[in-house]
């Protein structure tokens, strides 16, 4: 059983894998290059544990569920970082707190085809794709002992890959990240001094001023943050005030597949097919104060080395401004 | 000039390199192998800013400034994330806040040669090191513009370390890093329930459980932390309670070069010369409630890849209980 343990001096929460412990010697290895079958592809879907959701045609050929046919598919991650059997046991050890690694660990897998590149999927694909999150998240939100999923997606192997065929993550979790539970707390705070919702603030100022928009459109607007953590780090967020992903309507996720494909286009041709990760930040189940916090999707390429300096001081040194990352990604044509 | 910038919604400061910004394709060229003359390297000092400070003997051959004869040197960084010169003007930019990015940025040479590791040091030479983090902070600390001394050391190209010849760094900030000042608010909400310091309670947990613990001295005790965001992460603290490192005792110098090359050493025969950062947390400039705060250091190897789940949650999976990683280093001999 995996366990969830929290520092004990700031709060953070870490997962311990102890099931698939890693021994010294087993970090010295170099990955092997990938060969051979790819559990993701059609055919081979019994290489995974069976299907949660796919999309796939409601009948004739490719209505069987585990068989080809699908242009979604999701299933558990064979090696699953938590795990959804058990109860949600609280412990202390000592001055410590652990409690069992309760949560879901699933895999989405967002084409059949394996050598596309999300950014290269049609924006009918990737709706879908988004469509599937929604449908994950509505489904493990009546699970009462989880408070929040986080949605992910690495690109690339120095971004965490393990598989090439595209895919995103998903990782329910009893608790709330640290991230989001900072945000949430940051944005109640500023609503508390403003009444209103910092997030809308902020994609007010940058339509606005417009120096770090990298695109919009009616629903959606993409752009680089003042303070970006990162090189070309870009947010996309709803235009008007939305708290919960989830609650996402059929005619908005269609702006957002075109504000994802847009965004990830440009960074793709600006800077020669990036890994990247992207996350999801949104609500957390069971947060009834809706009003300060606002969804959006944070995208981050990997393009620095983050060393002791980050690490220990959770101080970012970022060489490109955001206003210039922003320029460059407006001037480029996709 | 660099800037700091303000996340506005979680209160986090990024440093914005305006001077040398790097443009798109600048991240796709591929580092170059090192060649040629190194310039930390005795008989180079002119290819480095003038020393701030150096280990020299007192007269004789080597007493003279920027020439070779040193143990330790001390200079500018040449390409400094943050400067010294000027006023440290706060403005607002709508909603957002950002400040010059005074500061200072500096590189310590932790021996004249070239191709020793730190861990192979002898426990005199480290000491040495140890003093010269002691004397460039309490120089730092008489600049009332500055909040807080950021020294860590990055061993292996992975960990960030852009040159071989060993060296730390040293950033001093016109702020508190996030991570500290989190680390100070969840230590005084401790003290404010139990009147204790955390940090001694977990020194007093680990030496009396031991499974954790990695090694032990008359003055410090290094341990792997209960909730560790990496593998093989080991924390290196003061056995009584010490608020600043920089109020550090001659003789407990000495045991903390001990504890520091013992530990070093076992990571460096359990893993094979891992890369790694270490970093030196401690009480900021002007902190007059040191009860709470408990200085220590932070050694964390580059043995896994962070990817999107991490970044975004702040919610790290760590394969490697901290209770296997102890019992592994304790058995190595050194």
């Amino acid at each position: 059983m995996p366990e969830l343990r929290k520092d004990p001096i700031v709060g953070r929460w870490v997962i311990i894998a102890t099931e698939r412990t890693k021994r010294p010697h087993d970090y010295g290895a170099r990955a092997e290059p990938r060969r051979g079958v790819c559990p993701f592809c059609p055919g081979q879907e019994a290489m995974t544990p069976p299907e949660l959701l796919a999309h796939r045609p409601a009948d004739g050929p490719g209505a069987r569920a585990n068989a080809p046919g699908w242009r979604l598919r999701v299933f558990p991650n064979k090696f699953p970082a938590l795990r959804v059997e058990g109860d949600l046991d609280r412990s202390g050890d000592g001055i410590y707190d652990r409690m069992n690694g309760i949560g879901a660990h699933e895999v989405l897998v967002e084409t059949p085809e394996h050598a596309k590149r999300f950014c290269d999927l049609s924006e009918a694909d990737i709706t879908g794709v988004l469509e599937g999150y929604r449908e994950r998240m509505l489904d493990l939100s009546r699970d009462g002992r989880l408070k929040y999923v986080m949605i992910f997606k690495n690109h690339g192997a120095t971004a965490g890959a393990s598989l090439d065929h595209p895919h995103s993550q998903l990782i329910a979790l009893p608790v709330v990240p640290k991230v989001v539970s900072e945000e949430m707390k940051g944005a109640r705070k500023y609503w508390r001094l403003k009444e209103r919702c910092v997030f809308c603030d902020i994609a007010r100022q940058e339509l606005k001023e417009r120096e770090r928009l990298v695109y919009e459109n009616p629903a959606f607007v993409a752009f680089e943050p003042y303070a970006p953590k990162f090189p070309f780090e870009t947010w996309i967020m709803p235009r008007a005030h939305r708290a919960r992903f989830e609650q996402t309507s059929k005619e908005d996720f269609a702006y957002l597949a075109n504000a994802l494909k847009v965004s990830l286009s440009k960074l793709n041709v600006a800077l020669g097919d990036p890994p990247y990760n992207f996350i999801l930040h949104t609500t957390p189940f069971g947060d009834d104060h809706p009003a300060h916090y606002h969804w959006h999707i944070e995208i981050m390429p990997t393009l620095i080395q983050v060393a002791g300096f980050e690490w220990g001081s959770g101080f970012y040194i970022n060489p490109t401004p955001p206003e210039e990352a922003a320029r460059f990604l407006r001037e480029i044509q996709v």
